[in-house]
């Protein structure tokens, strides 16, 4: 009787095939495949098949190749620190872990520029840069890959002053999903030489194709830094000194606020001294020692004319670390509050006159919703967090968390803003997208058909299901 | 004997629609059809069969329905000024002429933000805005619409400080070709909600719609400002003292050069005073004012380290319209260099610490060309022009002229850079595009064949005709 064994699957024969070209840089163990099962944020994953660990664009694109020859699913994964479910694989498939492409390429300290593997972490680069006098400026607090922050467009503190990853990166090299390596943009400052392929692939979330290097704009480390906590009365006092400034155009390179709720937290989790559980802002200005000075005291000037309670700089390196620790904690206090609860991010940005009123009323929201629910906020950029802590266990509490991030990302969108300034979307955020896009969707639907035919790349993410079937 | 009068062409149909749409507001007299065949620069025309006006974006999307149901050919146009043939309608169909869409819908001092339909231009916005204390940054020089610059990626003599459309357009209003109105972005200073929409048809050049509608960020008035004119004794010494600028990280927001040819040709032009025909740098500082004295301080100190001739303040209003008018008309002021004669003009980008090599290997250049080709640059994003001088009638002296452009395009690619930094690709520059991005040249005709799958948007322009079959 002849040897009946079953024939290979397709994952079967990629898995040969990727093993082939990894050797045990593809792994199918268990641990590995849980741990890129997810990101931070909501539980929510998907389980990949395998991992790899592709070490150089060309191995990326061999792989893509592989992958589209027999219809697996690809999930880029970075530090796995993005927080709406971006790394989960949803469709099973390969988590093509990018973390080995940690190489900085190249710094050029003359065009202020540096070249560097989609892998390399921003506090890897910034140590890479210490005695060049540049420094990379974006923070989005999570020590996340370079790669990583392009593709879901993340910005973070001091997005206010140095921009977004829309603005910083300058080209990109991308690995489409049929395994083509392409290289957008130039190292030109600026261009008019044909679509903006290096905007459309950041902010993508891996769903276009692989971003596998960067060449990324720098900064140099300002001459002076003044950093200041002020803190007010009220919400709407301590908004609308954020919002003035904007409008004074005052330069600001991070401008914070951290509601009662989060300032108590952060002040019992980080054992802050001399500071109130009071409205909060944390500013920061860089430049020549003279411009520092002049703003930082046209800053103050403002907030005491708004009834600020308090004004004190951080005038050493020392101070200002500890006070931008205890930001950057706030995360961490704010679940420190509700032991054993979970933490539902939202990320509404509104336009600056808008945003103390969309504040104020989402504070209103939090009361009727009988949560915990601090408030950190880039008010200068209009947007805001709210870290919703609820009970895993409660179906009751899970459901009004739900409600309640409902509530501001639609609130968001209806003062002309968005459900999502920096986390992007992922897999949480796009029951929104038809409320926040309308008709721009089918332009997405397009584009994503247009350069990933086979739907392979981060399947499920970033673009709704179609409600309704096309009527165009 | 019957009446055989010949069956109507789509081309009647569509313009007999078109009528019942808009009435006298299409035009098919030869007058307004000449005057739309072409924009500025050099003289390829490509004459459309009619000229529209809409006033709405609702007409603008009905004649999108009409042309692509008798697949007509639309050539969105503005004030006409665009330098690289963008306007011309090569495959004829309907010029659609956005200039009667000159509305301002809205200013919102509290968002520094405005809307604005597609046809209002730069001046007519800043005029309106005078008394907001805000001011629409970008100058291009011509008095171009906003949907123009927007459409050709256009930025100017601010763009070091302020950025180019890319930065300052927040969200769009566009008519795709089959005619449905979508809104792209939205009026949230940041967003990562899905593909950057607003990126891909800010410099699409009317290849994938219509423009129709734009929100835009406005920048206060600066409470201080200084300019001042800096004269050098060679070329290598004024772009060093840029390239240093720009290195230390000064905030200038104009930074321009002029080599010592248009140096002296704007002395005789514009009559201007106490200038020797020497390299020169035009800068200005906004901002408060003991930031902006602090920064051209620093900037004075820097220009005399390397060696400056010469630094004056321009104090006055007064003054620093004088001066900024001369740098306006460096244009004229070349044409009027050789009369009778033709301009060309080059648009490489490169990134700063090639600019000086690359500025003196192409005054070489210019030298081997036998013709006069002054250099004005916007030194501070590495961009620069020649402005290439022939007569029009010498095919020697066009082709010198041709042979002189392509070697500044090819060498800035050859630097990392493009080779048009703001004016776009049009007709003129399509030739390079395969040598600027290779495989991702790819990449835009599949984004062209997903969003304008008939091909009758703007025909001809941006993306270059493949040289060969595809291999894929």
């Amino acid at each position: 009787m002849p040897d009946l064994a079953p024939l290979p699957t397709p994952l079967d024969e990629a898995t040969e095939a990727l093993r082939a070209l990894l050797g045990d840089r593809l792994v199918t163990s268990g641990g590995d495949r849980r741990q890129h099962s997810h990101g931070e944020g909501l539980p929510d994953a998907g389980l990949p098949d395998m991992v790899a660990y592709p070490e150089t664009t060309e191995e990326v694109a061999e792989l893509a190749r592989i992958c589209t020859a027999h219809r697996i699913a690809m999930v880029p994964y970075g530090a796995g620190s993005s927080l709406e479910g971006q790394v989960a694989a949803l469709n099973g498939g390969v988590s093509v872990d990018l973390t080995r492409m940690n190489r900085v390429l190249e710094v050029s300290p003359g065009s202020l520029d540096c070249h560097v593997q989609a892998g390399v972490t921003r506090m890897q680069l910034n140590a890479h840069l210490r005695d060049t006098g540049l420094f990379f400026p974006l923070d989005p607090g999570a020590d996340a890959t370079l790669g990583g922050m392009a593709a879901t467009r993340a910005s973070g503190t001091n997005a206010v002053g140095y921009g977004t990853m829309r603005e910083v990166v300058l080209a990109l090299t991308v690995v489409t999903p049929d395994g083509r390596i392409i290289r957008t943009g130039s190292r030109a400052r600026k261009s008019a030489t044909g679509y903006d392929l290096t905007r459309l692939y950041v902010g993508s979330e891996g769903t276009l194709g692989f971003i596998t290097e960067l060449r990324l704009r720098l900064v140099g480390q300002p001459e002076a830094v003044v950093s200041a906590v002020s803190q007010f009365p009220s919400l709407e006092a301590a908004v609308n000194t954020a919002t003035m400034a904007r409008q004074m155009d005052l330069r600001v390179v991070r401008l914070e606020l951290l509601d009662e709720v989060q300032t108590d937290a952060c002040i019992r989790y980080s054992k802050l001294e001399g500071m109130a559980p009071k409205p909060t802002l944390f500013v920061e200005f860089h430049g020549t020692p003279a411009a520092v000075r002049e703003q930082a005291e046209l800053f103050h000037e403002l907030a005491r004319d708004m009834g600020a309670l308090s004004w004190d700089e951080a005038e050493t390196p020392e101070a200002r670390t500890a006070l931008w620790t205890a930001r950057h904690h706030a995360y961490e206090a704010c679940i420190a509050l509700v032991p054993g609860s979970r933490n539902m991010g939202t990320d509404a940005c509104v336009p600056i006159e808008h945003l103390a009123a969309c504040l104020i009323e989402t504070q209103a929201d939090v009361r009727d919703s009988g949560l915990t629910a601090p408030i950190v906020g880039h008010v200068g950029d209009g947007n805001f967090h709210l870290g919703i802590l609820f009970d895993p266990e409660d179906k009751d509490q899970r459901a009004r968390a739900d409600a309640l991030a409902e509530r501001v990302s639609l609130r968001a969108i209806r003062y002309g803003g968005t459900c999502s300034g920096e986390h992007g979307v992922g897999l949480h955020k796009t029951r929104y997208l038809a409320a926040e896009h309308g008709e721009a969707l089918e332009i997405m639907r397009a584009l994503k058909a247009a350069l990933d035919s086979l739907g392979l790349m981060n399947p499920g993410k970033l673009i709704p299901e179609r409600e309704a079937p096309p009527t165009g």
